[in-house]
């Protein structure tokens, strides 16, 4: 299954932020059985948005974008999407809801973001206020996302599930390291990913001290048919590691 | 004048590795009097990077792309750029001094980064092997870089001021406004776009709430010919919002 990831946003293409929001998204359908096979990134224009959608559906099974769907002038990916596929915009009782439940009440600005294409289902934000979208049109599934990086991560978290490929495992575990620093741990990540090639993806996580002494989580996640196997190698990894980061106390 | 940005690499699609010489690049150009209007990720694929490069050229006056220059058989990115613009490859003897005097002896895999597409000239790379490219084609500007991140910098330090637009100044300004909603901004902001129109750019970035209260950083760029002026707009722009503001807390 292929997907493309849309990233919308002048603050992208101006150089001001970085997009990690693209790689977030990769990293979550990479390990749930998709192939992301491009990226694009477009201005904050309805034209750009619309061509994006478009030419986007013709190659991949699976669209997702971020960005443009807040209360601001130029927050429009949600029109731009609807022109791409000849649909309306209509209000929507359950995004409206989900609005009002976050800000209370509502104004001209709070409004627009319950105003969404009609099928589109909308998804709980729980890190913000304007709802992600879900649609399916011809086959092909489209979510639409917020822009703020932990609304994305928040509305990932809730979705993934229903488009994870089938009999596709991703494991992802995590565990800590006390007393230790990222920095020491770093070299022993490098020796695992050489190791261990392309089969475990390891990430760490440094955490505020405790009692004086910082200590790192530690992210060990691999995806495959084989659900024991992958089990195993991660004990393997987790196992090689605390061998390695014996005597590296901070 | 346009720019579109091509990154090769299937470490950024399935989302390894951030993309930041993406940001780095488009920043740079930004600040260099262009407008970047699109952003294209590919993988490691012969059609798919000359796709790109021919697709960006019906819009763009400047493509850069970064990324599929080195020694590897997965490095074809300029394959690629020279079956988009029907190019030969050829020895290009500066190329070769610049790798010789890098490498010192010459292997199958070194030799490859000196065969470049014909007329294209060879940009030095202080921070690696691989040569940049520089090539004109239809009074279209091309450079192609290496993927690693220090080398698109040294590469990009060395050429930027063949291609700066001249007398051009651009000026982006942050200023936070607390205990506020974006949403509440909203109404704000695009009473000033109405006021100051196409002469700056407002982009609001909502953040987490500091000890409860949420709060929201203001961008606003404006570029142009007169610095001063500039600065003086800027300056109006925020000292408006401000008044707005007054009395809007969340």
């Amino acid at each position: 299954m292929k997907a493309i990831i849309i990233t919308v946003g002048n603050e992208i293409l101006s150089g001001r932020t970085v997009n990690t929001n693209f790689s977030f998204i990769a990293r979550m359908l990479t390990f749930s059985g998709y192939e992301v096979i491009e990226g694009i990134i477009i201005r904050d224009d309805i034209d750009a948005i619309s061509r994006a959608f478009r030419e986007a559906s013709s190659s991949a099974d699976l669209v997702i974008s971020s960005g443009g769907l807040g209360p601001t002038f130029d927050d429009i990916t949600l029109e731009g999407f609807s022109r791409a596929f000849n649909l309306k915009m209509v209000d929507n009782e359950m995004a409206m809801k989900m609005i009002i439940a976050k800000v209370g009440t509502i104004t001209p600005e709070r409004k627009k973001m319950g105003i969404i294409p009609e099928n589109a289902e909308p998804l709980a934000n729980n890190a913000g206020v304007a709802p992600g979208i879900f649609i399916k049109i011809a086959g092909k599934t489209y979510i639409i996302l917020p822009g703020v990086p932990r609304e994305v991560e928040s509305i990932m978290d809730g979705t993934i599930n229903r488009i994870r490929i089938k009999d596709f495992h991703y494991i992802d575990r995590t565990f800590e390291l006390e007393n230790t620093l990222e920095s020491l741990l770093a070299p022993v990540i490098a020796k695992m990913m050489k190791t261990y090639g392309d089969r475990v993806y390891i990430k760490s996580h440094p955490k505020l001290s405790r009692e004086g002494k910082p200590w790192v989580e530690l992210e060990i996640s691999a995806s495959g048919k084989d659900e024991a196997a992958l089990n195993s190698l991660i004990d393997s990894v987790i196992e090689d590691i605390q061998k390695e980061m014996i005597h590296k106390d901070y």
